[in-house]
């Protein structure tokens, strides 16, 4: 069988053990962990529909048709451009009561949906997609290894690379171009955070010239072969102050803990508790202000995610992020980013490059 | 009054003409328009909730709020990593029965908005903001403009580069780096579609060697200040087939009789019938797949779409795509699109390379 049809099996039964009449997927990774396609997030409708019973049928703009890799286990139904999808949507449930559907399909069309067919039921498929993507197949760990190693590679780069007197968003450039260097397809973001802007976990990188004494943090990811990178490190122009190299050493043991407390059988919130208690007892919790991680695949942040009150239990072949912060507001940030892989023994880092400071120019 | 203050205002004013109670907005571009902040689409939940009487409420991530540009005229309530922000959202709503939802709002956290606010009756912002948005003003336009000008300079940069012998997505690379150095925050697309494959309008730019004979469209566009580029511009690499060449002159005069066309007053559909009724009568009609444009503004497509049956009447300020592309399966494709904007004497184009072919080495 094809990955494909694997997988589209696997989605029905789901439905089945779930009395879920129908699976309706749209934007996000959805429908390319399912079909191999991945739609434009635009406002002509893609729909992969998948009934609990009969064959699963993909609507999309005739237009984008010459996109979608053929496989015999789903069938094609494009629209003209002054066709209605929701109408073929809807001819496509029937009379089905019970539908599912994906997480980041546009409200929109949901909408629409929900005023064409009145007595259906409509609920998320996060539960039925998240069983289903959440344990990754050999070939995918494959593909989020060689995503590590390839950020792995640009942070090597890094080290030997020039901060001070930069501008964050020109050296955000150039870490977007060493990542497609890496043969990645994509990157979907790259966070410089210089000085006090570290204290911003997300800040986009701007206009600061980064300077002697500036810690910087950052993270940077994309797709490679549909599948996300995401790693964190720490760099320092200069001599950083001394309270920030005690509170690196603390983070650095934190997550370190954490990664050896991944094991299958304990939960996503164990793992959080481990990272936080180190932090907090050293007396940083009160700046540890986000959870530990997020699961990572097709989708940068997926299920499971590693934050107090998860108690997902950890199975082999789990992907997700281990990134304990501490955040200084007005004066500096750190964090430390690594992926890791569930497995039968404990747990596989997929980023290896060293997590001491690195000291640039 | 700021422009956010403005804009807001008006939002609030377009609730009390629909009778609607409550406006919410994620992610998307409704979010920067009305507030000036962009949402990252990620799984923690941001929205704007804007009461018909009452204070916005921009509800979002403890760690995103570093990152809102404050503004009087909205409220910031940041949910911690432990919070439950439907519920947050749902006890701002409070017993309002009318919400309209922005359309690109994930389907997830609709849904878990619907099973919170049973009593209240959910519609899609879409005619609301719409009514927004589809006419830019001053700042908007000359934001556009300079979006516009910007990707001009990168097809001059073009007829200057090699195409033979190159693949498809290492020429879309350049482009990306080209898009950036004019001084774009964002690429949103590159395509770079050869020969048989600019027969898919879509086409992702892959491993295809170009070669003398190919003619390729090139299609790309990116962000710029927040607002959108979109330009499509068609290379030769030597010389083209003959009829590729009289098929160019018919689409390069459909496509200048619909940019003259365009006016206050008429519709969008008769705009899309200008162009069309140029290319049927040359008998290319049924190889012109798909409509004649779609708006442009902080979104790449977004109304008025340039389509038959949109009965929509142009007003001055209105931006949008006109690029009509005729498309000969298995041979070869061709589009021409330029941003326009209607004024109250006709039309602006904000594109102003040359249509005409050209020839690369």
């Amino acid at each position: 069988m094809s990955t494909v049809a694997t997988r589209l099996a696997a989605a029905v039964a789901a439905l089945g053990r779930r009395d879920v009449d129908v699976l309706m997927v749209s934007v996000g990774s959805d429908l390319p962990y399912l079909t191999g396609y991945r739609a434009m997030p635009l406002e002509r409708l893609t729909m992969l529909v998948v009934p609990a019973g009969g064959e699963p049928v993909l609507v999309l703009p005739e237009l984008e048709a010459p996109r979608v890799a053929r496989d015999p286990s789903f069938r094609l139904r494009a629209w003209g451009e002054t066709e209605d999808p929701i109408r073929i949507v809807a001819d496509l449930v029937g009379d089905a009561r019970r539908i599912a559907v994906g997480d980041q399909t546009w409200s929109t069309f949901l909408l629409s949906l929900q005023e064409r067919l009145p007595a259906a039921r409509f609920e998320s498929a996060v539960p039925i997609m998240s069983e289903l993507r959440s344990r990754k197949d050999d070939e995918e760990i494959e593909t989020l290894r060689a995503a590590g190693a390839a950020v792995d590679g640009v942070v090597a780069r890094l080290a030997g690379t020039r901060f001070g007197g930069k501008e964050e968003r020109h050296l955000a450039r150039e870490i977007t171009e060493m990542v497609l260097d890496s043969g990645h397809e994509s990157v979907e973001f790259a966070i410089v955070a210089s000085g006090p802007n570290g204290a911003s976990p997300h800040h986009e990188a701007g206009a600061r010239v980064m300077t002697p004494g500036d810690a910087v943090v950052v993270d940077f990811g994309g797709r490679r072969d549909g599948y996300c990178s995401d790693t964190t490190r720490m760099f320092v122009v200069g001599e950083p102050e001394p309270e920030f190299l005690r509170a690196y050493d603390v983070l650095r043991r934190a997550q370190e803990a954490a990664v050896r407390a991944v094991a299958p059988g304990v939960t996503a919130a164990s793992i959080d508790r481990t990272a936080r208690d180190l932090i907090t007892s050293a007396g940083y919790g009160e700046w540890f202000i986000h959870r530990t991680g997020h699961g990572i695949g097709r989708d940068a942040h997926e299920d499971p995610y590693i934050v107090e009150g998860n108690d997902t239990v950890l199975e082999s072949s789990m992907a997700f992020s281990i990134e304990p912060g501490i955040y200084l507001p007005g004066h500096w940030g750190m964090r430390i980013e690594d992926i890791v892989v569930v497995t039968e023994g404990g747990v596989e880092r997929l980023n290896r490059s060293s997590r001491h400071l690195r000291f640039v120019d």
